[in-house]
């Protein structure tokens, strides 16, 4: 399909800078083993999303392994398979007006999935690092972050996500039970602020609180 | 306004260091999603601070992002606005004598700050690493860490700091209730020296006390 | 003995990743002290396995730090003694049809290997993580990863390897207790990945359950 | 004093392997806040022991911060103090048959060194990790490290050390209580690999029992 040049040149720094935020992922641990995938939106309408290949290792990515897809997961631009999860990531573009959507797997965040699945979610407060989330102005926050069961079944995950995100609008994140996080921002940079405010808060509650355990 | 020429080139030089202050300190988890911030003296009477500008990443700072202020928190060079913080910078400077002032997020000092708060500090004693804080000649010392309860009115903690550095004279750095620390030294070299030691000691300490607490 | 230059050419590029592979481990702390050690297969029929030479560090090997054996760990090419651990290998070769085989030693593996060998083994299931590893699609999986009694005697511990391979030929590493991992791949990067997810599995394991334990 | 043309390029190499110790056990937190200190032989008989300075970064080491000292610890070479810990080193290196020494501070030797100073002592068995240790052929060891009270009188410490190496002639390193580690090797790169592996064996012991005590 024929490309105008302005849009090229803004797809290929989306997608080097899908690449190094792989490279800066995987050395912190949190997208081991081909895990993870990240998006962006090149244009809003219509909708032009840059995203990670399926199956690829997120520390060694190159330009050519981000794709470009429509609103319908339609391939634009590259050669691959876009992410298995690709539907959660149009949830989030669609429903949470994200411009970049960053999906991780951490320790922490695995182990406190799994320890607050029975409650639903995780209730996160009284931090300072709160701050770093958009719209929080005050460590007097109480930050909500549902728990969704985990499923290889992308389309009732998407219809779970969507109806999660209409239940807790202001939410900045979504914890899949020993899978991972979801979070995401307006742009790659806020939504990697993000991931770094969320996976400081997620270690200190699970060093808080899994000590404890019964 | 105009410059002499030597304070500049005292002002590039010092920026430059706490430029790779945030990049360090980045690195190592201590000042994640733009948090944190740092300033050392450029010359003391009158007083002109350079300061990190206001919401940036920390490990992505360049010269130009670090601002000089005076005594007032009145920005003398550069663009952008001073730290929310700078008021607590500047009763460190003031009362403290302090030449450079650091301030981190970590997970350890997060912790432990939560955890001893209820009892308005933290006592750290007999280990060898104590000797590394500024005046302390051997591991019998007991190092009290003042905890302050966090807040948004930068006025009202500016006089808790005032005054606790008033009541612990000798102390060497303070904690601000799940929020971080504040330390500082007579040079950005001795700061950051302290943020180390007292770091290390944290992490010591939360290992040591927080998997038996009740 | 005269070699094909396809041959060389091949057996070039596998001691080269071998080597990048020994750098990468022994950043992360799982080959320390001259730990650890690595196989792949240059060709199958007859076999000719790369693989580390004995006692080196793995953080600073070259390429001519790798020898190649036979199926007889005969050495076909290179100076040194293959690693005391070369039977272990050449039974995955044999059993697993591995084409690499990868040995580490890290803290999460050590501690569960002890914990759990009184089981015989260890169960990992829900994770989604556990899709990392080859022909695993879904989170529903119950991985069993067997622990065998650490020895000296390889001949013995051989086969020992070899009935718990006949006994679990769906399993994709094993345990020797207080010592380390062994896993494997079609290829270098596949054993590479189950590291990886392995080493993923057995922190989330360890931080989940030890903290429990009576 | 005259200096021989050989001796001094021996001295430059030594002092420059001691210079990449430093910034590698500095990036991995052994030595924060110029605490740690290292020494190796660069001559017999008489003895010529280049020791690093006191006081110093030693992530930030250069080669004209290493010293050389006789047995009686008079600098023979470069400008600045001796560390204040020179007598251990020196007692090291006549007992113990030193010809490296390596003093390292890190959390988990600190933790256990408390923990298990009113023993005496810690026991370290079981592990393959201890045959990275000199003279030990397999994991059925048993390894006392010992540990000796923290002093600011050196003197006092450096005859305890002697009567303590007399008492456990095979042990591989000696730790002060809430201090560091003290290890050794015939030269540099056997002491490097024991602080290697205590250092493993600290960490998995530290994870192992410090979670259950009562």
């Amino acid at each position: 399909m024929p490309e105008i040049p302005g849009e090229t040149a803004e797809s290929d720094a989306i997608a080097r800078r899908l690449c190094d935020i792989g490279r800066e992922f995987y050395a912190r641990g949190w997208v081991f083993g081909t895990s993870g995938n990240f998006s962006a939106k090149v244009s809003g309408d219509p909708l032009r999303l840059a995203i990670t290949s399926s199956g690829l290792d997120k520390g060694a990515l190159n330009p050519g392994d981000i794709l470009e897809i429509d609103s319908e997961a339609q391939v634009l631009r590259g050669e691959g398979l876009p992410s298995a999860e690709t539907s959660l990531h149009l949830v989030l573009v669609r429903q949470a007006a994200a411009g970049a959507v960053l999906h991780t797997h951490s320790i922490w965040s695995t182990l406190l999935s799994d320890r607050f699945a029975p409650d639903g979610g995780l209730a996160i407060e009284g931090y300072e690092m709160l701050k770093g989330l958009s719209r929080v102005s005050t460590h007097e926050h109480r930050e909500w972050v549902p728990i969704l069961e985990n499923s290889q079944d992308y389309v009732a995950l998407s219809t779970e996500l969507s109806s999660v995100l209409a239940k807790h609008p202001d939410c900045h994140g979504v914890l899949l039970r020993k899978h991972g996080l979801y979070t995401w921002g307006g742009d790659l940079a806020e939504a990697r602020r993000h991931v770094e405010i969320l996976e400081f808060l997620f270690e200190a509650e699970a060093r808080r609180q899994l000590a404890n355990q019964p």
